[in-house]
């Protein structure tokens, strides 16, 4: 069953109000840079000159990918998915530590992986298979995973929406997703795979050269059936780029903010775009990864980056450190004192 | 009484001792980017494997300057100088809603402002004179002044230091302090003037085309006496700037972490370099402004600031975001598990 999503736009007949409150901050116009743009933002998705954000989440899904198996595109065993998983469930990875940090509340999602997770791990179980099929020999998910992955991305969020987080940041995990999300680039920004394709978690030179052959048979394989976003994402996706399809679309149908992670995180996005491009207006992307191709796909989604740090590790670490900067912009227009308010003077002209 | 200070290098030689530590971690090598070098720098600062950053402070230092009364150099009344320091001791600037979201503690200098504040007022009372002379005339400053706000400078921060706080943002605020930081600029970098004024705080063309021609005169005034960077300090720079001078290398003798803000921390720093260049050791460089010049000074030093989000404040609001990055490296580098301890497989090669 295909997920419905309807989003609303943003309260953009605000805007001259929102600026208004903006610029009566004691200090220079403009002077407080991108984060009077996220202000801006966030206020026009929350209809209000008051933002707030609430109980900020990340969610890390992770998901195993058949391709992983063969090791043509990845330099880690696919084992090293399941063992991060369990490594996030005892607290020890990146993700964890930056959550912990920022007081983000941090939800793991096993979306695929290719082992079962004992029930009582703290892990959200929403399995679709254990890892997709290999793309090199026929698609990663049949039409009925993908979508049963699309809404299980959309009831998690859902179901978090209730717990009054108004923001989400989506990480990932998962051995050879960076092959999926170089393909989904390819077919929708219609870049040659070797363009799309970067050295991913640690790949030396020839590894680098193995994975873009691969790839560039994969796509040869599949290019006759990217006939829509969601066939693209079925074909040569992963199920925890599927969930996230539907999680960003939830999120955006729910007017919360949506924190967009590096590589992988964008070219999900790529795809909710596609099918619903007002998904967009809701979007800040936290960070331009050091993976070839993150700019790329920035460029054509019109999107700059808070942060740039020179990350390529995934898991949501980057929207994790851009979440304070959310925090620092709505905190500025409800906290700042106006010119009036502080008795400063305006400037001349 | 010119200041005198020592400073020890960084421990260079514990760089294969870290760089083991967080290459241990479970995340692909360098995967975490500029956290990594940041965390690096602050392992050799502290001569540890395992730092910590304690009671972080911004320390923002005001000033008037003579040459601001003419309003040659700048669209906003000298006025606003004391107004906004008036503002600091309210809650009501960015610098206060940026410090009490990150728990930073945030202490205001009065290093030179050209009203009396009352004495119960929370501010760090340290007026070398109200305002520095108008430097189109007169050197902005006595050898005398210039070397007593170093001395002040430094004193704070061995006060500071006392709390056992260990890492220093510097901000300022002060009409017409770019001017200073452009001239200082130009002498040190041997750039045009014009190459090194930007709009400052809001200037509008005309207003600028004012400022170069004004800061062009300036300069030639006093070239010939630049014969060393406290005689440039003294010559063209602020008491806020030649405070700062003294607490860069004041807090690098104390091996505290200095975070640099904008481009007038930056101009100040400059000087703080060319009297003793170990202090650069000790610097994390914040933000890269949006004024003119800021990045030319920044190549200068070799310096990579961590954040660019267009912004052109000043008061240390760019130190105040940046300060939660530093306490992700160390966060990093202290909390994440290792590939042995999590159990997680290393790559292939």
């Amino acid at each position: 069953m295909r997920p419905n999503f309807s989003i609303t736009p943003v309260a953009a007949e605000m805007r001259p109000a929102i600026e208004n409150k903006i610029n009566n901050k004691t200090k220079p116009i403009g002077s407080l840079g991108r984060l009077e743009e996220i202000a801006l933002q966030i206020c026009q998705i929350q209809q209000t000159v008051n933002p707030v954000i609430e109980k900020p989440h990340i969610v890390v899904f992770a998901g195993d990918h058949g391709i992983a198996a063969t090791g043509l595109v990845n330099p880690y065993p696919q084992e090293v998915t399941a063992q991060m998983v369990l490594n996030f469930t005892r607290g020890g990875a990146a993700i964890n530590v930056f959550c912990k940090q920022n007081n983000i509340d941090l939800i793991v999602v096993d979306a695929g992986v290719n082992i079962d997770f004992e029930k009582s791990l703290p892990i959200l179980h929403a399995k679709i298979a254990k890892g997709t099929k290999n793309y090199l020999n026929q698609p990663a998910m049949t039409l009925e995973e993908c979508e049963r992955a699309m809404v299980s991305g959309k009831e998690l969020i859902e179901k978090i929406s209730k717990t009054k987080c108004n923001c989400i940041g989506f990480g990932e995990m998962g051995i050879g997703n960076t092959s999926s999300a170089s393909l989904i680039m390819s077919a929708i920004l219609k870049v040659e795979v070797k363009n799309c394709v970067g050295k991913g978690t640690g790949s030396n030179v020839e590894q680098l050269k193995l994975k873009i052959e691969t790839l560039e048979k994969v796509f040869q394989k599949h290019v006759q059936n990217f006939t829509s976003p969601i066939e693209i994402l079925r074909h040569v996706g992963g199920f925890e780029l599927a969930m996230m399809v539907g999680g960003f679309l939830s999120a955006a149908s729910l007017k919360m903010i949506i924190v967009v992670d590096g590589f992988i995180a964008t070219a999900a996005f790529l795809i909710a775009t596609q099918i619903n491009n007002q998904v967009a207006d809701y979007a800040v992307f936290a960070h331009c990864s050091n993976e070839q191709g993150h700019r790329a796909m920035l460029d054509y989604l019109k999107a700059e980056p808070l942060l740039s740090l020179g990350m390529r590790l995934g898991e949501g670490t980057g929207a994790a450190l851009a979440i304070p900067l959310l925090q620092s912009s709505v905190a500025f227009i409800n906290e700042m004192a106006s010119f009036e308010s502080a008795g400063v003077s305006e400037k001349k002209n």
